[in-house]
């Protein structure tokens, strides 16, 4: 399987995270992806290749023109303030939310990080669009790949994605990774795409993302919301909009479900996913379901993520992977190259 | 002209505002009050009154039942989690906006927080609520004052409310005076009632609360949202929506705006006001129009508050002052007196 890498997203080192006021260590380290890289390396599971930068052109089939001008510039924007800024990374202190307005871009530099943010644990920092560009562009090439004859692909990436929106940044997202290989996919020719999203967390940003279209069918097995991040999205009930009413469909379940009960979460998605006769499969895949994340994890051991890899492989479908969340750095390198390497060999 | 007050407001006290992640002493301290009280004394302008409490049902005629019960409870439900939460104010770190829902309440306290929520400049502490409530109670009563008999009435409150929505706190407000005094009026037997904000930030929550209403004329006067808090709300193009379209009416003023061009706008409020015909007015009190404070401020000095207060006692309508911003401790006491000495001296 060919692993689209790229180290820039070494520059993303966030100093911290503001968890209800209280500053606390950033949990998105540059060491998640060395264990993963280290494993793949070990296994000798297929080439890891460095992508082609993309162009904006082709952020701008999933984001905002506006938010990625915001993006790319706030940092510089930020740290030009003070001597003090440039020693701390940039947060938003409000929020558009409800009654307020988000079409109108103030010029204040605070509002804007609030208008294109949705939480103070996702900080903007001097790496952070090199890190979340480079990862997009492993995204696309990795969707890319399939539409040159590749069977399985994986974007291996730093920072996560599915929690961005087309116009905000937030769980730890800038640029929504699994949203730009879909869309990749589409625009190359495609007519249907599916999104799996086998992360802990709800793919948020991704079903807001194609909430009212058909092309993409979005699908997440995740914690429930009432409990667990990101609380304000991922219900059952969200079932797309409009021409996407249908095309959304969510799993939730309760903290410490077993293997077995998530993976009959997961066959429903499948028997769905196969009756939607996607053309291309898109996975925005977590680790963090893994019985020894600190925060969350479901019952997953090690052998299951093997399992995983195997029945998306039954799909008998070109696959992009995509790396989003897992921070168990012992076993994570083993859980992910478990879910490639069950792809691989079931073929 | 009497004056409803109540000492609890004392009970607030935040450690701290986050700024853009930074740190910084709250502004709404305690001395904001007794600046105005004391000149009160001084001028011995009328009687200082303790208000009478008033029932949940009341605030619930503004505000969400679920956002009222978040509010009474909030701050004990943090306390008990930790030594260290009661040693410290409670914010919240994520925000549903947009594609996020509101609609379901999540059980994550934190969650919550930011479902009630819309920024990290408003803290939620030990004296949040009593402080909340005991001001809405003055509100109230002054609203209540007119009814029977009253000419004008003044609510001293801190904290602030114009900034509250009916289902969320922030820009240091928690609950709306200025809306529930509107919303007593018409309870209590008026058909048309007008809220006029002279702060110098858009009355944002109270234009939210009755955006869809014909029975509450908002108008506001306040620096241009697109260099100005509260920059999400405010510009001249929101005038209400459904049965509401036609009864909200916003004045932005550049940043620096001279007291004549300010004098200007207001006399485009006034006219507007008496076209309505209203049977009563709330005005929303904000002295931060001085010049000399330190965040904001137009070009008005003291002579022209007493100005602000004979042109508003021209209008020839019942009406009630409720106290919003201000922070120039040294004149603030001078500037909002004399407001009510301008009403009281044209009669």
């Amino acid at each position: 399987m060919l692993t689209f890498f790229n180290e820039q997203h070494g520059q993303l080192r966030p100093r911290h995270e503001l968890v209800q006021g209280h500053a606390v260590p950033g949990h998105d380290t540059p060491d998640r992806i060395d264990a993963i890289l280290a494993e793949l390396g070990r296994r000798g599971l297929g080439r890891i290749v460095t992508p082609h930068g993309v162009p904006l052109m082709s952020l701008e089939r999933v984001h905002a023109p506006r938010y990625l001008h915001f993006l790319r510039h706030a940092w510089s924007e930020w740290a030009a303030q003070s001597p003090d800024h440039a020693q701390r990374d940039a947060f938003a202190s409000q929020w558009p939310v409800r009654t307020l307005r988000a079409d109108i871009e103030p010029e204040d530099l605070g509002a804007r990080l609030g208008l294109y943010s949705i939480d103070t644990t996702t900080p903007l920092t001097s790496g952070t669009w090199v890190a979340a560009k480079t990862g997009a562009d492993c995204a696309v090439n990795a969707a890319h790949a399939l539409r040159v004859g590749e069977r399985g692909s994986f974007a291996l990436t730093r920072p996560p994605g599915h929690h961005a929106g087309a116009d905000f940044f937030g769980g730890g997202c800038y640029l929504n990774n699994a949203a730009l290989a879909a869309q990749h996919l589409l625009d190359d020719g495609l007519q249907r795409v599916a999104v799996l999203d086998v992360d802990y967390h709800h793919g948020s940003g991704t079903q807001g993302i194609f909430y009212d279209r058909a092309d993409v069918l979005c699908l997440s097995v995740h914690a429930e919301p009432r409990q667990a991040y990101p609380f304000y999205s991922g219900h059952a009930d969200e079932t797309g909009d409009g021409a996407g009413h249908g095309y959304n469909g969510n799993l939730p379940l309760p903290a410490r479900t077993t293997a077995q009960a998530w993976f009959t979460a997961l066959e429903t998605a499948c028997v769905r996913l196969s009756m939607y006769r996607p053309e291309a499969l898109v996975v925005a895949l977590g680790a963090n379901t893994f019985q020894g994340e600190a925060h969350g994890g479901f019952g997953l051991g090690g052998g299951d993520f093997l399992r995983l890899g195997e029945r998306l492989a039954w799909l008998n479908l070109p696959t992009c992977f995509v790396f989003e969340g897992g921070s168990a750095l012992r076993e994570l390198g083993t859980n992910v190259v478990n879910v490639l390497e069950g792809f691989e060999t079931a073929l």
